[in-house]
């Protein structure tokens, strides 16, 4: 069995370790004589295991103490939806910043609920950039802004935090959560989908300032309510334990190897092996989106052609490179770097890169 | 390492085959080079693994052609409130058939959206039997009529299908799926929280007849859409695909059993095992539930006093016999007696229960 350099944009690759201890625990967690998996959610062990995940990550992402973290089934999706039904009255007005694929989803699922106002749109300049906050038409009376903090089909990322007043930041964190040090008190609220940076699909994470649970929202089900959530310890129903099994041990692993301070330096390493063999291509490898907001993660690239495009995806698969392919919305190729693939599969990456274009540029 | 039998109500015991299989393609999935975790759910190996799990299921349950199949992140208490959402319209009556606590569970969820009727209700009689279907008042104009086929705490199953006239018959089959044959034709919509019969935590499955999602519902975002999942083989999003692929290896072992016929014999001898210790035991162990509903799945029963109901719990764990605690909402003890645990398993129960009792009678 050969473990190969997993580029997927998610589900991704997990660390090798990690993959590891799940496999050694599978038929028999810490002598229990079961599963994980087959134990309840309201028992001891699972509680644990719940409570040292929700410690860890605290503890990884630095959040401050007057933030609740929720594990919530799903994926970042449903949480867009929700947005607007645990934080703005009916019809209120809401700020959403565009600038990619997932911008667009997001503003998709909260229509039915609040009147959506795009007070920044990159897609006219074909989300090569990120619109200058000067820009922005803000609302006065807005719930609240909503921008995504890295695109992971365009490609595009925010290299820092925007200011935008009294109104509460609210960021879709799912492909760049604990990629580097982040301040969580300059938002509302973060969420993220757990299958790229934080462990396996089924799962999410929401970091939310409490003072906001208090806001009324709309009428929903208790199902759909965050303070619900929040009060109940994520266990208002029967959680996806082995997602949250998981995602606790990727925690781990990341507090292990340092931090994201550490994951910081080895993302900006894979990052500049990758950009620095496209942009010294001479034009064979091309990424159209400004370098100050180019993304860490996620690296759309082009071929010349079609052709080239489909050889480079079954010879770098056959080389032991996966999911090279791009997102059938923009085409072309991607390498997604999330923190569990290392700085040598970044470097694999570029030595096939610049082999395949001895033999065909 | 030695597996205990685990009568855990949910999450619950899985096939030691499949936690075999999984534990063995957990760094590796079919010689691919990555685990089917960190695969992407629109690639051709993650497409493969969902297909088969839902034609597996399918045969399984013998779905009829004009019935879709739908595979769900998260519980069942969500889809509990996207019933209504989905196939009421606003402030529409509905009527539920409240048989335990997850009857009352489910009419909480849609209470925000709809006219709740409750048209039947076991609790002034503690839920020790099911109301006959003569005194129901059903409501002409409801949008469905809601009942809980098995009720996990309480103890109490649905035996047959009650006929509710033209009006859409749903029904929350988390607990008993898949336990015995089950004619699908005679409901509009069943669903199912997987971690008890069908699989891990963290999925659910639907099964709607296709001429119910062509109802307006309620206004509510796309991902609360089940038409929309319907149309997009659920892949409106990225799902939970670890969850979905385990429970695809369990639906495929419960084929390779003999499928629901044989676990109808399986579950029919366990439930006369332990009914019979509890019957037979001249008041010692006491099961309150009318003979004629006792669920087969979940059996709660209860000793003299509380010292020797912990007594029982510590002294079943340490032989190897996990998880007999009662909910905290009734006490006592509950086994529960899904497709996964063996009938060796209940023999091993009622060995003890009898060993108990003539230590402690």
């Amino acid at each position: 069995m050969t473990r190969a350099y997993n580029f997927s944009a998610g589900p991704a690759t997990l660390p090798e370790t990690v993959l590891r201890q799940a496999q050694a625990e599978m038929l028999d967690w810490n002598g229990v004589g079961a599963s994980i998996v087959e134990l309840s959610h309201r028992g001891a062990e699972f509680m644990g295991v719940a409570a040292q995940a929700e410690a860890d990550l605290r503890k990884l992402l630095s959040v401050p103490d007057d933030y609740a973290v929720l594990f919530l089934a799903g994926g970042a999706t449903t949480q867009q939806a929700l947005l607007a039904l645990n934080f703005a009255a009916p019809g209120q007005v809401v700020d959403y910043i565009v600038t990619g694929h997932w911008g667009k989803t997001a503003i998709k699922q909260v229509k039915p609920y609040v009147d959506v106002h795009v007070a920044a749109d990159g897609e006219p300049g074909g989300f090569h950039d990120i619109p200058s906050r000067a820009g922005w038409t803000l609302s006065p009376g807005a719930a609240y802004v909503h921008i995504t903090a890295n695109e992971t089909i365009h490609g595009v990322e925010f290299r820092d935090t925007p200011d935008v007043g009294d109104v509460p930041l609210f960021a879709d964190f799912s492909s760049s959560i604990a990629s580097e040090p982040l301040d969580v008190s300059k938002y509302g609220l973060i969420y993220a989908g757990a299958q790229k940076n934080l462990g396996p699909v089924g799962i999410s994470v929401l970091l939310v300032r409490r003072e906001l649970l208090e806001r009324a929202g709309q009428p929903r089900a208790d199902i759909f309510n965050y303070a619900s959530h929040a009060a109940r310890d994520s266990m208002l129903n029967t959680p996806p334990t082995w997602n949250w099994y998981l995602l606790g041990l990727v925690v781990k692993w990341m507090l292990d190897e340092g931090g994201v301070e550490e994951f910081a330096r080895r993302n900006a390493a894979k990052a500049e092996l990758v950009y620095g063999a496209i942009d010294g291509s001479g034009g064979f490898y091309r990424n159209q989106v400004v370098p100050a907001v180019r993304s860490r993660m996620n690296i759309p690239f082009f071929l010349p052609d079609e052709a080239l495009t489909s050889r480079f995806v079954s010879e770098s698969k056959a080389a032991g490179l996966l999911a090279l392919k791009g997102h059938k919305a923009v085409g072309g190729l991607r390498a997604s770097l999330y923190n569990a693939v290392p700085v040598a599969g970044a470097q694999a990456l570029v030595d096939f890169m610049r082999d395949f274009q001895q033999r065909n540029g």
